[in-house]
């Protein structure tokens, strides 16, 4: 016996989200099954209605109800501080950590030369122009430019070319600190992240 | 900033899903939006058009787009051999071991007296009925029954339940052997399964 067409087709839709294996999709499809009309259809409605409701916002890129998104409206925002993300989702989770009160801006990838991604496929000229306008029309400069990229060969190479571009701006340039995960063991640590926690190591 | 209501919906239903938290259901619903509509929407349709096409075998149980299901239908599968199972998704594992070319009944659940679910809450009675009317009408009668029940303490119980309940039918009632899973270590097998592989040892 094949299992029946309609679950089959789930199975093989569900195995395509990140994390989720044949046979993981079998035992959610199945739970779907089991849990009755009203879960499925909840389900159905909420990514049917999706790419419907949600936008991305003209100014930072991120996802978004409305446009702007709540985060460029707002004006209880430090608005000269822009925090550069290589995602839309990126902003939820620096948004958790209520670590930081500027705004953002989605590069929407990395440079990535073996994958073919040049500096002109990501938002980098969007996010000069952000800096060029608010220095010619309001008077609040932008004045600092946080590069939340992933230390990865890709973020890092990202993060120099930015710096690259942005010196001919009048704004300051970091990026947030590499190291020790907080809980961290050092016998467990790999040997380039215990050298930039060196290279970064502050003054108690 | 909250993420988008759409999204969080998004993400509080798929981390219902089985074996996924917060965190990958966040993952999934992010990927869902950068993977375009047309995936999104697929899904939706799957999900939604589920319960309508999928139904219970009038005759074992199982999950099916007809009734009877193929497996009941089929001609050519030993009706006198019953694989007694749990739930309707265990019939997809023992079908896709091409080990078993006998008929299904699934049981619905395990007697479990500490969540209520008694004896009358599974499908057992139906299974008596089916042994019941092969022996009346067809000629081919009910030869054996294999339980194939989880080896835990509500598998056994339930097993051993069926196999009383059985002994009043000129029927061999079997369980699935259990012992030393293929490819396992002796030193890391539990002192319950070792002895059940000891009690239940085969001649070379």
């Amino acid at each position: 016996m094949k299992a029946p067409n309609a679950i089959d087709r789930l199975v093989s839709l569900l195995s395509k989200l990140p994390g989720v294996g044949k046979k993981s999709a079998s035992r959610m499809a199945y739970h779907i099954l089991d849990g009755g009309n009203g879960y499925a259809r909840n389900l159905a409605e909420s990514l049917a209605s999706l790419h419907e409701l949600i936008l991305r916002c003209g100014v930072c890129g991120g996802f978004t109800e409305t446009d702007p998104c709540s985060v460029c409206a707002d004006p209880g925002r430090d608005h000269s501080l822009i925090c550069v993300v290589e995602r839309a989702q990126d902003l939820r989770i620096i948004e958790e950590s209520r670590e930081f009160n500027g705004v953002f801006h989605v590069l929407g990838g990395l440079i990535a030369p073996l994958e073919g991604v040049g500096p002109g496929d990501l938002a980098i000229g969007k996010l000069i122009s952000r800096i060029q306008e608010r220095a010619t029309s309001e008077g609040q400069n932008v004045r600092e430019i946080i590069l939340a990229l992933n230390p990865t060969l890709e973020g890092d190479t990202t993060s120099l070319y930015l710096q690259k571009v942005l010196s001919d701006f009048p704004v300051e340039v970091t990026r947030l600190a590499s190291g020790l995960p907080v809980g961290g063991d050092l016998e467990y640590t790999d040997r380039l992240t215990l050298s930039r926690s060196f290279r970064g190591r502050v003054k108690m």
